[in-house]
């Protein structure tokens, strides 16, 4: 056990949002309040970009009590903002990282800032990484923690993500719908529905799940896996038209062809994010203008867009409760004595269902990216396997509704 | 009182389906279930035209008893399935029209059909006034009673549609989650989110009603009822750009510009559907488009698309319950005596909100739209007023959610 280290506590959220990053930080906050060993917990204002201009709520006086903790386990998109900082090398000796370094510092010593809780994804593991570095070279006492989130399922070391589960509730429930929606002409037609995910196919494969428990799922299932044929997807259609003549496909935005190329690169715009992630955008409507090409019958495309992520109005209970414990681990584990690590949940038993908090040095996870397996992916490479439901369905399971006022979802503004 | 007219009956769904339909669907199954004049209810498998192919099934025996009803009334699309298939004249003395009518009231006569409820928006009442006015002609006696259904609440005489109301509070709900996902990042951006509506504003309006009850809308609503002004908008954004740098705009598929071209001409595809009515789609893209080059900001659209109409999961109570009622009083009231006929929803009170059931003449009706009135769109032309706001919020009132299994929702197969 390690010695009582008594002091203040900051967490950000980073990243793009999800439905249950503010469950996470509900969970850091009641943690915090019940930590004898932290005084006050901080939230930074759009991550670490915010707290380097101090930008800063004091999060323990804000909930004092618990109070209004549940309105936050349901709010949308991250309540404290967000970002999307790269930060540099803390082994470089470049003036202008040195100083960056040094600025972020001077603000922990400034506000005895002794536990720094970051929740966000793989870049944000990046984050918690290089800062638990630079605490160590600079023999500055921090307990540092990664929390993760995202809707992409796809950091390493963990069974699952937090914000998956509601985002996977999201799709699989909302691609029902479209599937019942579709069917009630008796047109010949092909609905294309475009899904979040540039590397790891779990969102899309999530689009598939009802095809094992008896409910409308989509005709295909493409995830970026596999390589995308356009010859084979126009023989998945012709099979899928004997059975019903209005067809649903699910496609990830990542898709590409065998040489490398993006399906959706004829529409994209070619722009890049900071971390060089090539921004992806239409990969369904280039797939809805070959197809119209192809059978000349109607072609509708849907990217499912933002709603993948901040739909809180249906989010996986499972999901919120699990985002809220995790949160509360990795506050646990720091007043324990641990740093420089990610919390994740191991999982214990598939049927029924269980799982265990654990944890993990982030220097092994950070910049990995966890695929969908072969075996969630059946021999045609346009759909996914029984095992691939067992997997995802206990995480979308139970209704985690928000509280209405005037018709509409009640949320927190901080 | 009007002679009891005893016999069969036969429901049909028409048009684009909508989160409400099938509620509307058991109002008439209830409504039959319960008229003593009514022996048994047949439902028509996509619309009209499967009742000319005889695809019929036995309503009376599916939901004997009110089995199932609950179920029913939760599930999305048009559980009969639809069409969208436009009837000849019934004045015409063309061959095939005739044959048209002929071979419709030969099935009514086989199956001694002497009620027919049709569920459906403007095109479905124009079947409604057509039958009635053939049947009359033909002296072959049935009620024919138009049940309104439309996400567009652009149906002339009642206060409201069935089905407004879900897709109201889906629109504003997701909207709401999309301006919270804006917000957490500080760099400029504009977020451009695209409502159904071709020629009324009415859903589109509905995204601008969090700006009344205390929580985050758009910045920016635009209407099909207003001419859409590229300056005038591009203004509106430097204007709203002082006060934050992530803005949020929610425009109807419908705008056009003063010369009568529709924002989207660019990027649609220029194709009709069977009533004439030109194909849009791309609004959204067109002007993020066209942001992008002004502003030189990030830039993102988003199509709300199907589920707008098929999202059952987040249906309004008030909008299921009122479906129910006026499916159930349609029964009543061609059990009654009354035929050619739209029963609709009179709003008797504002604060607190109370409307009762009535019926007017469908041939009244007809093809004619309702526009959102000027008093409910602001000086700007950019936004609602509080007037409209208190127009929809009551529409919106109440969650009506589905029974989930599994993590999804659970709904009816006919």
């Amino acid at each position: 056990m390690a010695k009582k280290l008594i002091g203040n506590a900051i967490v950000g959220q980073s990243g793009g949002p999800t439905a249950a990053i503010n469950a996470t930080l509900a969970g850091v906050i009641k943690g915090a309040l019940e930590c004898d060993a932290i005084n006050t917990l901080y939230g930074m204002r759009n991550g670490i970009e915010g707290m380097l201009g101090e930008r800063m709520i004091d999060l323990s006086k804000r909930f004092d009590g618990g109070n209004d903790l549940d309105a936050l386990i349901h709010t949308p998109a991250a309540a404290l903002g967000s970002c999307r900082k790269k930060l540099p090398n803390p082994e470089s000796d470049k003036a202008e990282d040195i100083a960056f370094f040094e600025k972020v510092f001077e603000i922990f010593e400034k506000y005895d800032i002794r536990y720094f809780f970051y929740i966000g994804g793989n870049d944000s593991m990046d984050t918690v990484a290089k800062l638990s570095r630079y605490a160590e070279k600079k023999s500055y006492e921090i307990r540092v923690m990664g929390v993760p989130k995202t809707i992409d399922n796809d950091l390493v070391a963990t069974d699952h993500t937090p914000g998956f589960g509601s985002a996977a509730k999201f799709v699989s429930t909302v691609i029902t719908e479209i599937v019942r929606d579709c069917a009630v002409y008796t047109t010949k037609a092909v609905t294309i529905v475009e899904v979040m995910g540039r590397d790891a196919g779990w969102l899309t494969a999530s689009a598939g799940i009802g095809k094992y428990v008896g409910i409308d799922a989509p005709d295909l299932v493409y995830l970026p896996e596999r390589d995308f044929s356009m010859d084979e997807f126009f023989s998945s259609l012709e099979k899928a038209f004997e059975k019903h003549p209005n067809i649903v496909v699910a496609v990830s935005e990542g898709i590409r062809f065998a040489d490398g190329r993006y399906v959706g690169e004829g529409t994209q715009s070619g722009s890049t994010d900071v971390f060089g992630h090539k921004y992806l955008a239409g990969t369904a409507k280039a797939l809805e203008l070959a197809v119209k090409e192809k059978f000349g019958c109607k072609v509708r495309s849907i990217e499912l867009n933002l709603p993948q992520r901040c739909a809180s109005h249906l989010a996986s209970k499972t999901d919120l409760d699990e985002s809220v414990a995790v949160g509360a681990y990795a506050v646990e584990r720091a007043a324990d004595g641990e740093s420089g690590e990610m919390v994740l949940f191991l999982r214990v038993s598939e049927k029924p269902y269980e799982v265990k908090l654990g944890a993990k040095k982030v220097s092994e996870i950070a910049n990995a990216v966890r695929k969908v397996p072969d075996e969630y992916i059946n021999a045609e490479g346009n759909h996914i396997t029984a095992a691939c439901a067992d997997y995802i369905l206990p995480l979308i399971a139970g209704e985690a509704y928000p509280e209405y006022e005037n018709g509409l979802p009640k949320y927190i503004v901080l």
